[in-house]
């Protein structure tokens, strides 16, 4: 069996984060992480499918790949790409979501018990959620999947996720050849023709975790799931000051340098060669490989990636590219000041993220001044300077430089400083 | 004997602060601290003279109230109201003073010892003060109220208060209803009149602690004597981390969370429920229930009311009402450049306030985003708004929205920021 | 012998920092420590050619002195000015050099050996400086100075430095008087003239350490030297908190305070009666007398003079002056956004300073209000003001008031903030 890692995606609802197959946690990337799950559970034959975007990325991982040549075909395009090699049967598992490593067991059992034609994974869900539920027919086999039902009006409680079994991946390639859409759905429509026509896919319930990680704003959920997933441990290689505080959980990484001072309130985690400098604060976060969270900082709820520098900063509620830094006294507005749900704007729309709480999204190899202000749910492009003293209320694209233009009124001082008494 | 509490004033000088009889010092409103103070000294029958505007609050503890029909009419007004109650002797007290608890005593026994026809509360001040100066007459008693003396020509050194009792209530008000003048002066009047037909009032010299709550800068002064007299304790229900120090007096109620590397120092009171979050500071300051003085946040010689939240702010010699937030790096500057005494509007006119470190005055319900700096002697009116990276110089009105206008000029990056080697 | 101090230079190159000489080190000016260097190594009849500019502050030291009158004329009006002093032997020594003590030693037995016309004394350098080097002629004595020679054709590893002693100081003057040059060189010009007659000049090499205190970025590198010499104590009468922690090498005077959770990071001189306050940090730093550095504000690898106060800033790679005040959240940058070396003016033109780290430079009696931004390079004038929440990008002249102008749009707020529903 061969299973195909479907990671040709664009990320542009992640924009300006990177790639999402290399966001790092823990020191390890979501691509690593799935790819590795699989194999512990058996699934060895893996190709990933990549494209000229991250092809090159993907396979300095070492890892088995084909590309997908048009991106704009999505998972039909993939699977045509990689057509020739699916001569047997295949798991189809997208790179966009995350999951307890039980799936991989779950999954494993379905298919060595699978005497139909196909296993499709379906999130058993507690609450509506706007994606493709599934109708079951009388005999309990799959019969259509719904796009985003009317809340209320949902065929189960079976929520469609893009781990499918095909017993004849050559069958399921025809079909996906022949099918006919105007719309981004060919993949749902060929495996519908193929329910019509009598082929029979199981749904098969999972209850555990499952988050798409599709918009920034899920990336701490996901780091939360994945550090409460971890082994938490402090490296005898890091050196921790005796006038530094740690509570609750964290995983401290070689080489990390805790200073006077400084407090770090779990959950967190700290990467390797990472500095908590003097009387900083650190909670519920995620610092990246050698970021230094300077002096009177705080980072909360937030992801920094690596090499990320701060300084007087509060950073809160923010996804933080690699290599970028912050002045003096900048910081993130994390909440309106009426307190209402943040929008952010996704692919060129404003989207209520439905967070109270967000600060700002950054791409790599930003350099921002000091005391400047950045509003909540504002995005900075990769490679941007924003400069000092301004206030961003609006999305910078990358490679921008960013000034303000006040204009300073220098008169004549009619005060003799020296006389001046001061009182403390 | 009937008590009359003086209660109906609306408090204009003190605006944005709301009506000062509800000010809440260290977990008991001054209405209340003021009729605890009465009953414990034997006088039981008090009615609080309200207004419209504060009637119902002055209702909710208990108290027994008259309503004040013409606000306008000043303390005449309040007589007037209250005119058909007032069969017998009558103590009449303003609420605009604070006292050391002693002088309920001293008055007690005044009362109870006096043949002639009253007692008037003569503050024996050791400095010029601007207010009404008493004259005696050879036989020592009252003479007249001189209003405000050039400094040097003072009478006495026996300053008015308006706590009088007449021991023939019904002829006071007949007197009051009587008196004639074009000034806001009915009361004195009236008084005078009384004097002048012979009439003998004693003028009982109080040397203990007195000062007027007028002005919104009194508040902290008020803070300090309260807090000086008030018994000490820190509750068994609040959490205190042994990260955490506290020097000198403090008072720290149930519920109280102070964090790592906070430190307070005394004299400090910290309200029911407040959290004192990482490595902030507290000195000399008031914080009312609930509030958040979140991390890097200094609190200087300030009063807090309630659910007032901070977060790396530096809040200085300010009055923040309740339910007030203040984004990061948010601060209240407290000092002029050339060090020179602050000035505050008060009922529309600048006034020297004579203190060279005041920060600023805000009502309730009020935010403020990051970056903002406060003028020294500002004034922020209820229910407003006020937006991030702002100067805030002049006073802003309730119910507003204040935003800034900012242009940002937006230009192509040169740099490849990649390829920056960054020096720690 | 006479020794010949040259203090009469106006300290251009350092504005606005005042003159070089009495900038004060670890609680000696270097005037005074150049002075007691020599006299312990036997050079006690000194004369300190001072200028109009600060011949009564030399003279307040005791010193004995002479007035240059023309300071346009460099070296040669301060030899001109002192001529009729220079009866016999005369050493001749610049106050814009810092050396290791052992240099006067060296000096000392030079001139004693000395059966030539007098020592020059040469700094062995390892790396081309543009300075004047020497020729030697065959024997080993000077032959020339040639000035900023191109990197690579330099004739010696030689550097003159202004350490020159002559025999015959009469005749030295009479060469001087006697030079001609359209440029600022007569000194040199006369020395030339002096060895091209015949007359034998040493050049004494010298390998320790030197550095001339000529631009303000100076001011730090001296300070690492003076520090490193100095004796290291912790005054017995400074008061610690037990809450405080001291890394590294330290001089902590008389009446210093440091108070809970404040760091220092040696090395870090703390001068008579300085503050450091409540979580505040000091690194690699030079605070002056009764210097407050506040809360939350970190000095690093600065140097503050007297009467510096500092509250929630940060000051970095800065030169501050006396009596110098910032209001919160004021910031120092000292990094470009793109990490390149940063300039400074010097004498009206910009100079690259070749560092990549530099904050500013402020002269005496200056006052900054909240919020404000300094960009790195920038100078300060004496007694300037500049006020709160400004992005000051450019040098401040002495005697300003620098104010900016934002217009803040102030509508009415359609929100019922009493209404909102805060989460933690």
């Amino acid at each position: 069996m061969k299973v195909l890692l479907l990671a040709s995606g664009r990320s542009k609802r992640m924009q300006p984060v990177r790639d999402k197959n290399f966001l790092d946690f823990l020191g390890k990337t979501l691509l690593e992480r799935q790819i590795e799950s699989l194999k512990s559970n058996g699934f060895e034959d893996i190709i990933v499918v990549g494209g000229a975007h991250n092809l090159e990325e993907i396979k300095s991982y070492g890892f088995e790949t084909v590309e997908q040549e048009n991106l704009d075909d999505g998972m039909k395009g993939a699977i045509s790409s990689s057509a020739k090699m699916l001569t047997e049967d295949v798991l189809i598992v997208s790179s966009n979501d995350v999951f307890d490593e039980s799936v991989y067991a779950l999954m494993s059992n379905a298919i060595k018990e699978c005497s139909e034609d196909g296993v499709v994974l379906a999130k058993k869900v507690k609450e509506y959620f706007p994606g493709g539920y599934l109708e079951l027919d009388s005999e309990g086999f799959m019969k259509s999947i719904v796009e985003k039902p009317e809340k209320g009006t949902e065929p189960s409680d079976l929520v469609n996720l893009v781990m499918h079994y095909f017993k004849d991946a050559g069958k399921f390639v025809e079909y996906l050849e022949a099918a006919k859409s105007e719309n981004d759905d060919l993949y749902e429509v060929a495996m519908q023709n193929m329910i019509n026509d009598g082929y029979k896919f199981i749904a098969l319930p999972y209850e555990g975790y499952w988050q798409a990680i599709k918009f920034p704003w899920h990336i701490h959920k996901v780091f939360g799931f994945l550090f409460e997933k971890a082994e938490k441990h402090v490296s005898e290689k890091a050196q921790i000051s005796e006038n530094a505080v740690i509570n609750g959980d964290v995983i401290i990484e070689d080489g990390v340098k805790v200073f006077d001072g400084a407090v770090i309130n779990g959950p967190a985690y700290i990467g390797k060669g990472a500095v908590i400098a003097t009387n900083a604060l650190v909670r519920e976060s995620h610092v990246g490989k050698n970021c230094v969270v300077g002096y009177s900082t705080e980072v909360a709820r937030s992801y920094l990636g690596d090499d990320v520098w701060t300084h007087s900063n509060y950073i809160g509620d923010s996804i933080i590219g690699n290599n970028v830094s912050f002045g003096a006294g900048t910081v993130t507005g994390n909440l309106r000041l009426d307190e209402k749900t943040i929008s952010m704007s996704v692919k060129g729309e404003k989207m209520d993220t439905g967070e109270n709480k967000l600060g700002i999204v950054t791409g790599d190899h930003v350099r921002a001044g000091v005391n400047t202000s950045f509003m909540p749910g504002v995005k900075i492009g990769s490679n941007s300077f924003v400069g000092a003293g301004l206030v961003i209320c609006e999305d910078i694209p990358e490679n921008s430089f960013v000034r303000g233009c006040t204009t300073l009124k220098i008169s004549k001082n009619k005060v003799n400083v020296e006389k001046i008494k001061r009182n403390l």
